[in-house]
């Protein structure tokens, strides 16, 4: 479903040879590695030319601004989530494959949590640069077919219309988890790990909740306001669980 | 509980005069509708100077940057909200007085929306005007004691310190419902509109719910967790229940 790559020349100059290819993969990794030392705001593009060895006027051929570096870091993190998951899902209930994408993803981002803090008011604003927005659309389908597919292609996924939507819900649900993360002040964020722990283990009640028909209504009535309001009526993420099931 | 007017401070200079108090209260009101008019990002203090007929020397002694009008904004929603809740929650199921709280939160904030948004970013950052920053917490927890109010003085209030726990929690939620309705993009908000109503149709399953015990154990590990992490281990919104019960 999803063809590799083809988003990949975000901050790429027309032209592509394997030489620019490289030269833009040492630049994207040189500018991370010091927004990841001196923090996102005190980190210059400048040094960044400096520190690879080119001159500043190349580097802006390649990331114009400290956002494109930021945007190419979404999409290879939802690059790396898609593959993983697409790997390493277990069968069976949705809430372990659920659980499963949710640790995947915190997994991929860990790394870059001092990257992604910075950029946390970034995703949440209504900009160019949201959550939400167009420009980032790409990758955040990505996740969001993650997740979906977490619930659709699982042994026991629920009817038609409910198993896409409380997927959606999910994948908002794993956006606040990030969110907390990146805020989390305690060591080694331990109050995620418990957030994670008490999650895993309310799933198996939330689960014969769903059996309900109150919390049926609940689940389609929230993911059509998300749809509508926040994903701006695109509510397909084209991802056909058959093609992806495990 | 609650002395009002305690942290008005923000932004004032020293010498407290009737006068001084007047000037501040205009620059803040011009300063909100110019950011109202344009946007944060292209309102400039300098224009609020000038439509104020004031120099910006003398507003800058009152707001040193637009933040510290945020700030000011922060702290008149907060005590409004405060007041607004302590004269119109109904008695009776904490269920009713939540959503209650909601909706009076949500009313207070309405007419700042477009402030709002500009302002998500910020909210969430973990800088020095993050939510659960230091130089916000004196608003912060006005807000956060409403909600914990709204749960432990009511009549169906759950035992000892599972009330307060969901108070928090509910606080919390409430924070997750004000960044879906600064996202939404759907005409009017009718999208956070339904969301409101399918929480307020749920709410009676999660009211029955609260009283299985993996249910109970999953409020208090997940506020334990809200508590240490993202409150920096400040549990206490200092609102004993006693005093502040209907």
């Amino acid at each position: 479903v999803f063809t590799k790559n083809t988003n990949r020349g975000r901050g790429r100059p027309p032209g592509r040879t394997a030489e620019g290819e490289a030269t833009r993969e040492r630049l994207y990794r040189t500018a991370l590695r010091l927004i990841h030392e001196r923090g996102y705001d005190a980190a210059t593009l400048r040094e960044v030319a400096r520190r690879a060895g080119v001159s500043v006027a190349l580097l802006y051929r390649y990331f114009p601004n400290k956002r494109a570096v930021v945007l190419a870091l979404y999409d290879e993190l939802s690059e790396t989530l898609e593959r993983q998951a697409s790997m390493g899902m277990p069968g069976g209930r949705w809430r372990d494959r659920f659980d499963e994408a949710l640790s995947l993803s915190l997994g991929v981002l860990a790394p870059h949590r001092v990257t992604l803090r910075a950029l946390a008011p970034l995703i949440v604003s209504d900009g160019p640069d949201g959550i939400f927005s167009a420009a980032t659309a790409f990758s955040r389908r990505r996740v969001q077919a993650t997740f979906e597919r977490a619930v659709t292609a699982a042994a026991d996924a629920p009817r038609a219309a409910l198993a896409p939507a409380l997927g959606r819900l999910l994948y908002l649900g794993h956006l606040g988890v990030i969110l907390w993360w990146l805020l989390d002040r305690s060591p080694s964020q331990r109050a995620t790990t418990a957030l994670l722990e008490a999650i895993r283990r309310i799933l198996p009640a939330a689960s014969l909740a769903l059996r309900l028909s109150p919390v049926q209504t609940f689940v389609l009535a929230v993911d059509r306001a998300f749809v509508e309001g926040l994903l701006g009526g695109e509510a397909a993420a084209n991802a056909p669980a058959a093609v992806s099931a495990p």
